[in-house]
């Protein structure tokens, strides 16, 4: 099978290897070691993004890289860990072009710095598909501290980290034609959304945070509505959110004055990328002031209620709203 | 994008949910803990296998899912680690089918089962394109232990395991029409080559043994002269093997007692999954004991040497003989 082209390994060394951690001994065994910090736990993730369904085909490779180590780092940070790396599966198509690959190992090692965190190891396969990126994450806990998702309380505060929807609102601009919408708002209310869309922001300051304070958290990947309908199935609780205490940016904020609809979506767009979690109401004066402390704040946004059910958003003059279909799914 | 289909909690939950190990709670969190065993490294390795490069797309569910853990666990086998677990991203094309991944699952908890091991979790994503099983496995070595990939020294000993060759033979047995030779030889011989190729097996028996006596090793996937290439590359090294020594199933002797030109196949051809070690020539005795010990021969079949260029194969006739394509790539 051999083609005009570097072999794999060829390619690994080149683009690739540069990025290996110290376990990874420059990619050149079938292996990598990690030695785990002596009182911790493991904290394992695996998330995939495919053309065409997670990204746009011709998004910058550097962002493609990005939302990859983004999406799984989102989750470590929801579950309190601090990043120790990742390994990377990539299915090329037919058509992946060397200048792609540079430009794509760039933007992973790029986030991997900023980020915190090493390449351990992967595989590079060839399909007659979309290109897919799929990458294992894994960070450490102290030994028993992940925080878990289904494990809020009733009475627990509700909170979000930044600000909720600017993902969703930055997926259509990357369209033509713009929604009437994204002509009415400026130049820079676009660019700004749709660089939350391309690159998630994981929360990994938080996650200390979260750890210490928080009884249940997770990352919001699929719309808030559904995720936290996610957090609270199955044990009879349910949630009542104040849909006006939602945080929303100046973008989201600009966009939904000219198209109030667009509430819907950002309440149940996917992409966000921020952290919600159930705080005891004790808790909450502390994890707001953590919170702070690290640059992300967190938003109360409403209550775990007993009962069962999708959960509730309650608009400022009392209409009351659910989100039948669980917002999203990659099905 | 909702669909008549389950969504893809309800899949998880049906049918992997079952497969999840203590530390991912059910798949019903984000991500999975695993508490490393004080005193131990992790072992990382993440193998792809994707429909019409590595398998059949008509192969059986069950062999499609044994075939993409025991890659993976047969590369922990050749770095002298014990499994823990793995996390497994699948790519579903869009004719998949629900009782397509009930048997997928029956398979993959049938491999984690024979092999040790646990599901910690993964990602399914829909593609456009042909069905993806991506596999980040995790083992354990005692810490400092793992057997490395490019440490052989010159005079090691080379040996293999098992049998070489079967499953390069067996995969033009799966395709119509037969080859002449398939003919030839009966079916219960085309069984066993095919089954050698549909179902690898990780030869994780021989870990402990390696980790004592082995000074390098690999796991042979991509054929016999190409690994052998790569172990060896870029140190002043090089090989020189007694092809009459390099062991046969007698499926595969009958192949080539009707096809002598199959003999290239065999030393070149992929899917072998067996292990090539290099052993320090007063540790032969030991490790072949053990190998017999734990009921996986292990032969000697030639010597590191001082020098360069790709690996010499030596007939019984001292006709000598290498491969300049470093055997197969993905690429």
């Amino acid at each position: 099978m051999s083609r005009d082209r570097p072999t794999e390994d060829g390619l690994i060394a080149r683009y690739l290897a540069p990025l290996a951690g110290p376990g990874a001994d420059g990619m050149r065994d079938d292996a990598a070691t990690l030695t785990p910090t002596p009182g911790h736990d493991l904290v394992l993730t695996a998330d995939a993004i495919v053309a065409g369904v997670h990204f746009f085909p011709d998004d910058p490779p550097s962002s493609i890289a990005r939302k990859a180590v983004g999406v799984n780092f989102s989750d470590l940070a929801a579950k309190g860990a601090a990043p120790r790396g990742i390994l990377l599966t990539l299915a090329l198509p037919d058509d992946w072009t060397e200048a792609w690959l540079a430009a794509f190992a760039k933007g992973l090692g790029d986030a991997l710095s900023a980020f915190g965190g090493a390449l351990l190891g992967g595989d590079t396969v060839r399909a007659a598909g979309p290109l897919s990126v799929g990458v294992t994450a894994l960070g450490e806990v102290p030994a028993g501290t992940m925080v878990r998702r289904m494990t809020a309380a009733i009475g627990d505060v509700l909170c979000v980290s930044g600000t909720i929807g600017d993902a969703a609102l930055g997926l259509p601009l990357c369209r033509s034609p713009l929604p009437d919408w994204g002509d009415a708002i400026g130049a820079a209310d676009r660019a700004a959304l749709v660089e939350r869309y391309r690159h998630p922001r994981p929360r990994l300051g938080l996650a200390p945070v979260l750890r210490r304070h928080a009884r249940a958290a997770m990352d919001i990947s699929d719309g808030l509505a559904g995720d936290l309908a996610k957090m609270l199935k199955g044990e009879g609780r349910c949630a009542l959110v104040r849909l006006a205490d939602v945080p929303l940016s100046q973008a989201a904020v600009s966009a939904a004055v000219h198209a109030p609809n667009l509430m819907d979506t950002i309440v149940t767009g996917g992409d966000d990328y921020e952290i919600l979690c159930a705080v005891p109401p004790e808790s909450l004066a502390a994890i707001r002031a953590g919170a702070e402390a690290v640059g992300i704040p967190l938003h109360p946004i409403g209550t775990v209620l007993a009962g069962d059910g999708p959960p509730v958003f309650e608009a400022a003059d009392g209409a009351r709203k659910t989100y039948a279909a669980a917002s999203f799914s990659h099905f």
